[in-house]
């Protein structure tokens, strides 16, 4: 309805009479089911209830049905270039604004506007071309190498596709994880992104919590202890190459050490890495441990959108040949396979990343990489210089501190939070000037919040460590 | 490699020494497994061999390092200009002569350019607004309202998303069913798109195939001895609203009937509308049964990118608000809730279809799908006169005839084969002048494939019925 209010009552639209607008319910969402505790990252909230967004129902862009002379007037299309125009500006003035997700806003694509004009299908298997001709499997397959190569895998020992966003890529891991090891438990730490338990779910496959470190990486002393009191079935584990939340990389190495120490050998262990952001910027970071197929991993994900930046998700997902026979099926109807999650699939996403990794290359990314860590280094220490509690993991660019007390500044810097702390990711478009800006912003805004001492600063000693955290308690 | 062979020579990419091009695998990709003939459409295909399309990893785009002075010198741009320029000349002509998938190849989303600019991105619940600002809810609940009303159920009664496809949207509908009935049996017939038994894999879910009428629809029949034969479990039924390859429509009061006349009451069963195509043509076409939400029916999917056009694909799901709930978790991170399968999702695609619908209204689709309708007669006739078997279900405008004997025919026009059986689906961008084309060229084509009389015009009179039949055996 708001589409034509704002309009100033120029609407256009033609309501039929069974279609009364007071009629329609403004608020036709269900009750705020709070969280079970269990798909929630990390730790229980206590009292605190989550906090959810508004409601869309209220400020949606009806469809309206254009009239008889529209084509003649142009009304329709005016209504429609100035709807368009308003919320180009909203983008922009949200993009300037964004700090809370591990998105890369920065890029550009306009040789690639060109290709906007067709409808673009990797239907079907990468590897094998479809009968349906308009694809980009050239384009994809040339991208899946470059990763394959990333991550030290034989062109002829791997198969791979691009996904449409990092849970894709989650649940085609631990589902080649489940049919590798039908009777396998999932064991994925506390902090493991929420797509790992909607797949264990989905999936309806037992599902192990592994406790976590303050840093937010798994504690493989609790791993040990789980694993060998289920030593009968196989484990199929998710590996985090950096937390949701706190940005935290679990120890790839630790993890296949206490797989090998409780007993289980090669063949009775599949582990998927997710890597949604930092599987693409550990590469880059000295002394990380290393995401590698020479190693006893059965897949990885990352996703496309955060670091490299798309204008939609998409994920690139890698897992080894061997393992996907097993999965697929042949369709004769595509004249190709089916191996992946998505039957049709968006074939612009491989071409927008295909065009950025031959923009950047490995030195590129190199670069940025070093540039958001830098950055992010820099966000922490002002952070703490200004007395707000913080925490920064060392192979990490997602920058951890106290939650803002208003919602509103929240929203403002579209801050993700959870509990009591909140997250800055430092991505290759958050520059200096832009992280000043937030900072003087919260600065200033935090005096007034506490200024009368009614409110205290939240402590956020459990989250990120007292040694971290400057409340009144732990910090004396 | 052949990025820079097809480039005459001019290769700017470094190789790097470990990188040696030789050592290439041509070919890695598995042995072509046998399809077991359950994961397949419809019949068993005999002893013709699945044609498989081509391997993709001898034509790939390989993503190569740029050089240090490529800024300079600006080789890479053009070279990349030069692969995209090359590609685009590609898709037109591809597009030019595509008939068999139900893609709408024909829109025009100019006024929608300047949005590729941003990362857009709906994560989480369309009726929730996430912490990430950079989104297009307020088009996507728009749309969702829209195809609310074409299925007729209230506003605060429904909910649903823009998927990434088809398939997405059914297994979805499935997990939704499984979640209302977790010991439920999924019943599909053999006819039924390859994803609803993917999700019945992927879920774990009991599955019951039901035979098909010569047309492709569910056999009532064969249902209900299956549906006694499992009178203990709950029925979640994949009902086909357009199956892929015949196009047929299953008869959905049929199937409530025979639920209702074997003893199955209204909390007994769940039923999922695959409507990848028809659901959008259907409403259109007089005497078509209803799919509508007055009836017991718990959710329906549409592919988006088939009827209406859409760069890339992405689907419609409206689903009964009551059932959501049950499946949904509120995720604090996002500050939204996660009942979708997907986690980030395409926020491009939704602005695509608000501005189809919004453009061509009610009215315009009704208008294309009787143009559809009419050009799909038009074919089968002109098939039928040049003596080549050919149906047409009543309801749809999918055209199904004896499949060309040459592949590259096939490929040429990209045909869906299955079988002995090809099809055309004629959609809104198909016009009597394509069809005209089409039917010359096989003509001329066929008289030289079967001239000497060594090879016959395969018999489909199994998959279409003797009396479409018009091999030597059936025309008589």
């Amino acid at each position: 309805m708001v589409g034509s209010v704002e309009n100033g009552g120029e609407a256009v639209e033609i309501l039929p009479d069974h279609f009364d607008p007071t009629a329609v319910v403004p608020e036709p969402l269900p009750k705020v089911v709070e969280s079970d505790g269990e798909l929630v990252n990390g730790k229980s909230n206590g009292d605190r209830e989550i906090v959810l967004g508004r409601n869309v129902h209220t400020t949606c862009l009806e469809v309206t049905e254009p009239e008889a002379n529209d084509d003649f007037t142009g009304d329709k299309d005016a209504f429609m270039a100035s709807i368009l125009a308003r919320y180009r500006k909203t983008l922009l003035e949200r993009t300037k604004h964004h700090l809370g997700y591990p998105y890369n806003l920065d890029f550009d694509y306009g040789a690639l506007a060109q290709l906007q004009h067709f409808s673009i299908n990797n239907l079907g298997d990468p590897f094998i071309e479809s009968n349906y001709g308009v694809h980009s499997r050239q384009f994809e397959v040339g991208v899946l190498d470059w990763f394959a190569r990333l991550w030290e895998i034989e062109k002829d020992e791997y198969w791979g596709y691009i996904t449409n966003c990092g849970t894709e890529g989650n649940l085609h891991g631990i589902l080649v994880g489940r049919e590798v090891f039908p009777d396998g438990i999932l064991y994925a730490s506390r902090e493991t992104h929420y797509s790992v338990f909607k797949a264990a779910r989905m999936y309806r496959m037992e599902c192990v919590k592994v406790d976590t470190l303050v840093s937010g990486e798994i504690d493989c002393a609790d791993f040990k202890v789980k694993l060998l009191a289920h030593k009968d079935k196989p484990a199929i584990i998710n590996v985090n190459i950096g937390t949701t939340v706190k940005g935290a990389v679990d120890d790839l190495d630790l993890v296949i050490q206490t797989l090998e120490e409780s007993g289980f050998t090669h063949d009775r262990f599949y582990i998927h890495c997710d890597g949604a952001l930092f599987g693409l910027m550990m590469p880059f970071v000295k002394r990380a441990p290393k995401v590698s197929f020479k190693k006893p991993i059965g897949s990885v994900s990352v996703s496309g959108h955060k670091f490299v930046g798309c204008p939609m998700p998409c994920g690139v997902q890698i897992t080894r040949l061997e393992h996907i026979n097993a999965l697929s099926r042949d369709v004769e109807y595509l004249a190709s396979r089916d191996a992946t999650i998505m039957g049709s699939r968006n074939g612009h996403a491989p071409i927008f990343l295909w065009y950025t990794l031959n923009k950047k290359g490995y030195k590129g990314f190199q670069k940025e990489v070093q540039k958001c860590l830098r950055n992010a280094h820099y966000l922490k220490d002002r952070l703490l210089d200004a007395g707000i509690s913080a925490m920064l993991n060392e192979l990490s660019s997602t920058v951890v501190f106290e939650r803002p007390w208003d919602e509103e500044f929240v929203r403002r810097w579209q801050l993700a939070c959870q509990g009591n702390i909140a997250h800055v990711v430092v991505m290759p478009n958050v520059t200096i000037d832009k992280l000043d800006d937030f900072l003087s912003e919260l600065v200033e805004k935090r005096s007034t919040w506490y200024q009368d001492g009614k409110v205290k600063p939240p402590c956020i000693g459990t989250e990120v460590g007292s040694e971290n955290c400057l409340c009144t308690l732990h910090n004396k």
